[in-house]
C-alpha cells in the first residue's frame, strides 16, 4: 500500500464539546490543542464561529483560533454559520473555513434556522468576502453536506439533491466541499457510491474530505470504504466525544485513537505518533470526568512489536 | 451490490461463554439458539467438545448440539480439540467441527498444549476418522488458523508460516480452513493480503470464511476488507460477548448485532431480521447481568424507515 499520506483532522474541540453541557477551560483547550498538535496532528477544528448564547461551550473560538495558529504546521479549522462567522475566523487567523449545509432540509431549519436557499445565498456572500481578502489571510472555504446519508428526522435523502447541493456550493465559492454522516445513517456501499456520485459532478479535487460517525458501530469500515475511493482527509474526535445536540442519537464521532491505529496499522502515513496521541486522552478525562470516552485500541494497548509512525 | 448471500456464523456460546466464568444454564442457552435460528441465523457454533474440567462452562455441547440439530435449516457448529473430541461431535450430530491450529506455536501449546506437528497430525487422524464416516454423518470438517494476524505472546506471524499451515490442514482431510483474528491484530490491509496469499495456496473454496476481533475497534472494518475479497462467512457474538482466555487482552469479537445491520443497510442478504435479532440481546442481559454487552447499533436503533430483511 505504500506510504500514502493520510490528514486526520481532530474535530473533538468542536463536535465533540459542542454536544457536552460543561464548559471546558480555555487553557485546558489550549492544552488539548497543544499536546494533540505535539503527537503529530496537522489539523485541529478549534471551535465555531456561532453566537456564546447558543453554545457557550465554544465561546472561546477566537482565543483559541489565534492561540492554535501560532504552532507551527497546524491547520487551523474553525466552523463558521455564517457570514459574520467569516469575519470572526479570518479576523482571528483560521486556515480553514467549514460551512454546515444540512441536506435534511428539516434538520437545516432545526439546526441553522435557514433554508437550503439561505445558506446557499450565504454561501455566495462568504465567496464574495474572500474573493476581496488578501491571499495571505484568505482562509481554505469547505461547504459541508451534513446529513449526507441520512437524516433521524427525514430518514433517507436524496442523491441528487446532495449532488445538487454540492455543484451550488462549489458556484457560491467553496474551494471544496466535504461529506458528513452526522445521524450515523452511512454504510460502505453509501459511502463509497455518494462520493463517486458527488466526484462526477463537482471533481475529484472538490471533494477530499469526510465526517464520519460511530453511531452505530460503523465508523471505521466507513472510514475503509472512503479510503478505498482515495479520501484523504479524515475529521473524528479523541475519545469519540460528540456528536450533534440537534439531531437526536447521533452521538458518538469516530474514534480518532482507533482511526489513526487502524490507518498507521495499514502502512498509511498520517504522521502521529500513537502513544503520544493516546496519552492526550489523560487531559480529557481529567477536563470531563463524567463523559464516557470511547475506543478500543487504547484499552487493549497497542499489539506487541507494533511500530508506530512517528512525526519527522 | 445487489442481492449477495452471507452466512452469519454465530459464536457467542462457544467463544463468548468460554470466557466467561458463570456458567449459563443448559435451558437459557436452548433459548438462546432458539431465538437466534428464529431470527434467521442460519449456523451457530454451541460449543466446544473439551473436557468439562478444563471448560466447565460448555459441559453441555453434547446436550445443545443434539437439540440445535432438531431446528430446521440450522447448520450446527462446534469446536473440537482433537479426535475424542470428533468422535463425541458425530454422535451428537454436529453438522460442522472446526478444530484450532494456533500459527503462534506458543499460543498452540498455551492454549491446546500441542505443537503445531502435534496437530497435524490430529487432524490428520481426524480426516481419517471422517472418511470412515458414513457420508449421512459426516460432519463438514475446518482448520480454523487462530493467531494468523498476530499473537499476543509472539507478535507479529510469519505469512509463510500461516500459508504452510493451511496447506498441511488441508492436506490432513480439512474440508476448508479458516483464518481467526484471535488477539485482534488484523487490520483491513493484512485481512486482504493474507486472504489472498492464503486462497493462492489452497484454492478458493478451501477458504469462505472468517473469524474476527474487535478487540482494537478494527472489527467492522476487517469485516469489510474480507468481504471486499469474496469471504461469505463470518463468525461473531451477540453482544460482542467473549474472546480468548488463553490470549491476554483478546476480548470482544466482532458484535454480531452490528456486523448484521452493516450487512443489510449495504444490501446483502444475511437472511436476518434485525429486530428478532436485537431482541436475542435480552435473553443474555437477563442470563449475565454482569457482562458487559457491545454494540451501537441496538443502543442508536435502526435508521429511520430502515428496512430489514426479512426471512423468507
Amino acid at each position: 500500500m505504500g506510504e500514502r499520506a493520510i490528514l486526520v483532522s481532530e474535530v473533538g474541540l468542536r463536535d465533540g464539546l459542542q454536544s457536552i453541557h460543561s464548559i471546558v477551560p480555555t487553557h485546558v483547550k489550549m492544552e488539548w490543542i497543544r499536546a494533540e498538535a505535539a503527537a503529530g496532528v496537522r489539523e485541529i477544528e478549534v471551535g465555531s464561529f456561532v453566537p456564546a448564547k447558543v453554545l457557550p461551550q465554544l465561546a472561546d473560538t477566537a482565543e483559541l483560533v489565534r492561540f492554535a495558529a501560532t504552532i507551527p504546521g497546524l491547520t487551523v479549522a474553525a466552523l463558521v454559520p455564517n457570514l459574520r462567522g467569516v469575519q470572526a475566523a479570518i479576523a482571528a487567523g483560521a486556515h480553514k473555513i467549514t460551512l454546515p449545509c444540512s441536506v435534511s432540509e428539516t434538520h437545516s431549519l432545526r439546526n441553522l434556522r435557514r433554508t437550503h436557499a439561505q445558506i446557499i445565498s450565504e454561501a455566495c456572500a462568504i465567496g464574495e468576502l474572500l474573493r476581496a481578502t488578501p491571499e495571505e489571510r484568505r482562509p481554505h472555504f469547505e461547504g459541508s453536506l451534513s446529513t449526507a446519508f441520512g437524516c433521524t428526522l427525514e430518514g433517507a435523502v436524496p442523491v441528487g439533491r446532495v449532488v445538487r447541493l454540492a455543484e451550488q456550493l462549489m458556484r457560491a465559492g467553496c474551494d471544496e466541499v466535504g461529506l458528513a454522516d452526522t445521524s450515523g445513517y452511512a454504510n460502505p456501499a453509501s459511502v463509497r457510491s455518494l462520493i463517486r456520485d458527488v466526484r462526477a459532478a463537482v471533481g475529484n479535487d472538490a471533494l477530499t474530505g469526510i465526517h464520519l460517525h460511530n453511531t452505530r458501530g460503523l465508523g471505521l469500515a466507513n472510514v475503509l470504504a472512503a479510503l478505498d475511493e482515495g479520501i484523504t482527509t479524515f475529521d473524528s474526535s479523541l475519545g469519540g466525544l460528540g456528536g450533534c445536540p440537534f439531531a437526536p442519537g447521533a452521538s458518538g464521532n469516530v474514534v480518532t485513537e482507533d482511526m489513526c491505529f487502524m490507518l498507521s496499522a495499514m502502512g498509511l502515513d498520517t504522521g502521529i505518533d500513537l502513544e503520544a496521541l493516546f496519552d492526550v486522552r489523560k487531559i480529557l478525562a481529567a477536563a470531563l470526568p463524567a463523559e464516557p470516552l470511547y475506543g478500543f485500541s487504547t484499552l487493549a494497548g497497542l499489539p506487541l512489536g507494533f511500530r508506530s509512525h512517528r512525526p519527522a
